[in-house]
């Protein structure tokens, strides 16, 4: 009767789940204070916080963890950050003297935006490799680059027409806030302070323009770059979340990086779609076959992943480069994927800041060369072969290179003609002071290598997604807007004679 | 010992959640006669209705229900409806003589088409501010709509090319029903009696034009308005449904109306689907934060919503104009929200039955002016408020208000070359006789207000799905389109030197 | 006492999921020493296989079981596998002889690709309706159709610039392998062996060309038609997956075949997203309501669904003509389904391997006629009938049929400007030997055809989708693209004046 009770004892701690008794979480006397306000005011953030880890472990128990569970990558934690959980105050009055936009609030010096720098007290590996990573430099590499704005203009100005003329007007700030710069980040700066009456009466707060904002290359007004709540949204900071395909969607939805798509279509996709209720998405480390069974975009580009013996497959990298030889994403063409995270630097043969040049060639000392690519396809195939055997692996990458180097090649077709209705005087290209990207055959141009050729070169390196290398965005539509360009200068040659 | 049988006891009633003993429904005499043919023919719909509240709560037990978990608004409930659950012959025996689609059926004076005005009997509150919503007049805002009717007809009438001539035929009922009208809604009309022989003998059923039709704006047999199932879903009518984003995609995917698509990829969407499945759906009021922590479409628009602490944040409303004040649907331009629900009513200053005139400016006296959209912004604004500052929220809504101008000075710019291809005879519009949405090149400029335009109104609206403000039917292709117009009178001006 | 103790008894079972005693799967000898080092070298692979039936159940106790729980359709099962649970060795090492790809493997003689004839040893039904199921034959379908190769060359070919000119290089097998032929499958040929050092040693592996492709009609080493891992993925081949609309997005996601678009946008999809969390994907029979209470794919086209009383619905075929009467993607008109899966012997009236003919004729001896239409319909009706009454259904029908005869009517008039444009010259159709598929204005043509026709079809089929009848690829762009015709006609009228 005794083991009748034992199991009878053992049946109600599950059922209950009380084997990890957890007790109440130490706050600091400050997040208290947070809290007995903003539990009311601000119920969303901070139910969302109290499902956090950060609400529910302290930095001192974090660092006890060893081996490849261990989340928090700092050699140490300040002491006074060390035994209560991250609250509100742990992040929002860390380094008041940094933030421009710190501001006395009920005696405390909070600053509204957490910046990676602030992370970096327990995350420190991670905000070092993800600031050499080229997402952390999205919004100079953007607008320091002459060309890119040149696109820019094109896309966020507003045309005009007037006296039968056709004109633009330039775009706002808020504009850009929300076009471009809502995912590669804007640059806050604090532009003066408000007062307004509150429910717990009158308050001052600071302006900050370019807010909100979690783009991915955000400028930070202590300076720092990117935010991390781009993808460990605010306030739960769920590592499931970041680890669901659904985070890298904000941004790379498509049509110009259809990573999603691609993925939803594809054999992984329908996997994790079918079957990932099942699934683990809170472990650390994250197995291989226990934990999922197909990888989502983190599992590939930058999860640590172990196999069921917890061996490690591959190391965890915030710098996305580490797994990627290539950049596929057309600039005008597919090439070896950049050394440096910032672009800007980069010239091509004909002074330009791209990556390639319009003839096809490639900015070669500014990019990845042979032996970096190869060690950058061993990181990534590390995934592939958990599940994969080298001869699929192979299969797979041999179509790969081929598809890179097939779309390029038309690419250069297509911008062959372009090239000859510049000549001709049939559109203003960028050699003889035209904004390359402004006009609709222009347009047609830019459809091709911005949308179909990276959305065949997608499907492909994903291995899937078929219908977007053929009929959805894919080699159809690219073959197709490259004959409306021969087709617009057939007209023009008819129509000379 | 005892305390261990206690705790082993409650541990059984968890296990096998006997808590909340319902026992058995009770089912009127009439519903159980249903049942007994239709659980085995209709399986579908009949295990749907055991899983709804309606199978198993009482009209009479929910009215005792106080506060705001309340879910039945009428002040009382008919005494014959009060003890049963609400089964077949609740709903398709209410008020025979109004339905002209009633029908003996072993007996029983059955109706197929149940409508709002049937669910007034529990829902008086819900029918009537539907009745009121822009959506339950969606069938004659679009039919009759002399301008709307010649997009229809553009649309949905088949194209002929007969002996090298262009021309139309009439689209039938038929294609109406499944086109514009599967949203707008059908107007249902009995047309006669059939008689099958059934496996339960021979029977005989009425005829419906316009059946099976579910729009929200369906004109019933009782003459009332709208279709309740059209977000309530047949025979389950969970509220998890309703207040599920996908409910709203089924008429809101797109292009035209592209919420789903900008919700998907929003920061919003990306939470919801992410984490959604550790939410509550169903509890009645919806609480912040502890329910859910990333708004869905009935969120924003509908829900009543409460705090961590049970105060409302917002009321419940089946009007959605009380929390919009703007339209940023384009017709042809976003406008002030309407007032009445009935659109016909408006005028522009040209005398068409346009919110908007093509010259830009708006049909002020019918739509919402300046304090009305004001007490609008704030009942939706409370929902974001209770998740974020109002730092943040005046951030957003700058933007949104920027874009809503912004967009539509772009499509001023398109409206103004359309005109001047009108006037050049490069097209026939509207004042010279000819449908303005027929031709190519009409629909160029079409494209670039029914769905571009929107989308980056959407995309502004809902504070992401950056990419639909951008690359996807966004900001690109907003330019692109007008570029394309432009390109034609530039083609047309060369042609004529 | 003994009471309460029974109870807790059983309470402790239910917790603990002991009701179902499974013990240790019984592994053949050879395929434990498989897992000796697969286990760590592809955990992905064997962690799914371990979640399998294949991995807990043996085709011994499958065959045991009677009724429409009966999963294996085999009469009898070799009896050398009848007693081990179906793991590696059982499958890759069946019918060494016949397999080209057999190889030595640490003395076993395993073969790399499992082909849909290996599976024939438990499931003969199966692989033999499938057989005959048109996908089967995709591959050749598609190969050995000389019209339907134009497309292909003019999809997948590199268009070349050079000196002014535009011309085609041919597409690699490498390209075909991941464009069309990643859906319709390669054919797989083995072209030597290749040897590579592995963490165990030196290894001999052969060398596989078309390899990996799980396309649906992929031509197999063996000289069987198909993967059934192409539904069934390996090496979970869960029949939830199957069941779940996600598998078939993977080749129909759209724009030609927009079945997945559709669905997820129609009252359907919508009941699936928002409730199937509840459901139950796995149970054989699927009983309709019980088990699911809104169609996926699967349930109308292929799986054996039961009432709540057990009582037969609809068969299981893997031959999906069995319920469809139509085919309502154009080629280029939407026509009766083929009678026979190889789709090469069609002669339309002009000759070609086309069902329809350009002026809108079908090749009627080649397809269902009406009685055959007649018993197909009746089959998909049977599951319609489930959930909905019979004047709903005929409702639905009645507008489908009618959408079928509009769209190719539409169609009708778009080919008939296309064929005026080819007789005048302004591109080169099939009667003058040029390619009527890769000139800019015939895919004006084709996209009117091939996307948008098809997308109002399925919108109808389906029964919903709505945007995807109007908006979405829908009728709007139908109408638009044939205007672009007329525009292209009346522009090179104009011109010749």
């Amino acid at each position: 009767m005794k083991v009748l009770f034992a199991i009878a004892w053992a049946a109600l701690i599950v059922c209950f789940g009380l084997t990890e008794a957890r007790g109440e979480p130490s706050l600091s006397a400050a997040t208290e204070e947070c809290l007995g306000c903003h539990a009311t005011i601000h119920p969303g953030i901070v139910e969302s916080w109290k499902k956090s880890r950060h609400g529910s472990v302290t930095p001192g128990q974090a660092l006890q963890v060893t081996g490849f569970a261990k989340k928090v990558s700092s050699q140490a934690v300040p002491e006074n950050l060390s035994n209560h959980v991250v609250g509100c105050a742990e992040c929002h009055t860390l380094n008041p003297k940094s933030h421009p936009d710190t501001f006395d609030h009920n005696g405390y010096d909070i600053h509204v935006v957490v910046s990676p720098r602030d992370c970096t007290a327990c995350h420190a590996q991670e905000a070092e490799q993800y600031d050499r990573n080229l997402m952390a430099h999205a919004y100079g590499n953007l607008v320091n680059n002459d060309v890119y704005q040149l696109l820019v203009r094109a896309v966020n100005e507003t045309p005009v027409f007037e006296k039968g003329k056709m004109g633009t007007k330039p775009s706002t700030p808020l504009t850009e806030a929300e076009s471009c710069l809502y995912c590669h980040g804007t640059k806050l700066s604090v532009t003066g302070t408000v007062t307004r009456d509150t429910e717990m009466g009158e308050m001052t707060f600071p302006v900050i323009s370019g807010w909100p904002n979690q783009g991915v290359g955000r400028i930070n007004l202590d300076g720092s770059r990117g935010s991390c709540a781009a993808c460990h949204t605010r306030h739960q900071f769920s590592i499931e979340m970041a680890r669901k395909p659904y985070t890298c969607k904000e941004c790379h939805v498509g049509p110009d990086v259809p990573a999603n798509k691609v993925y939803e279509a594809s054999k992984h996709g329908n996997i994790f779609s079918s079957l990932h209720k099942d699934w683990n998405f809170a472990n650390v480390p994250w197995t291989v076959g226990k934990d999922f069974t197909a990888p989502t975009c983190a599992a590939c580009h930058m999860s640590l992943l172990v196999n069921t013996e917890g061996t490690l497959v591959v190391k965890r990298s915030h710098e996305v480069k580490d797994r990627l030889p290539w950049r596929i994403f057309g600039l005008i063409y597919a090439h070896a994927h950049p050394r440096e995270p910032d672009t800007t630097i980069i010239r091509n043969k004909e002074g330009l800041a791209l990556p390639t040049d319009f003839s096809g060639g490639s900015a070669d000392p500014f990019l990845l060369d042979e032996k970096e690519r190869a060690a950058a396809r061993k990181q990534m195939q590390a995934s592939c072969l958990a599940c994969h055997h080298q001869s699929w692996v192979d299969g797979h990458w041999e179509r790969f290179v081929n598809t890179i180097a097939e779309s390029n090649r038309s690419i250069l077709a297509g911008t062959g003609i372009m090239e000859e209705l510049w000549k001709r005087g049939l559109a203003a290209g960028i050699r003889t002071g035209g904004n390359p990207f402004d006009e609709y055959i222009e347009r047609v141009w830019s459809d091709s290598w911005l949308f179909y050729a990276n959305s065949v070169r997608f499907a492909s390196a994903m291995g899937g997604g078929g219908d977007y290398g053929v009929f959805a965005d894919g080699r159809y539509q690219l073959t197709r807007s490259i004959r409306h360009l021969q087709d617009r200068l057939d007209q023009s040659r008819t129509a000379k004679k």
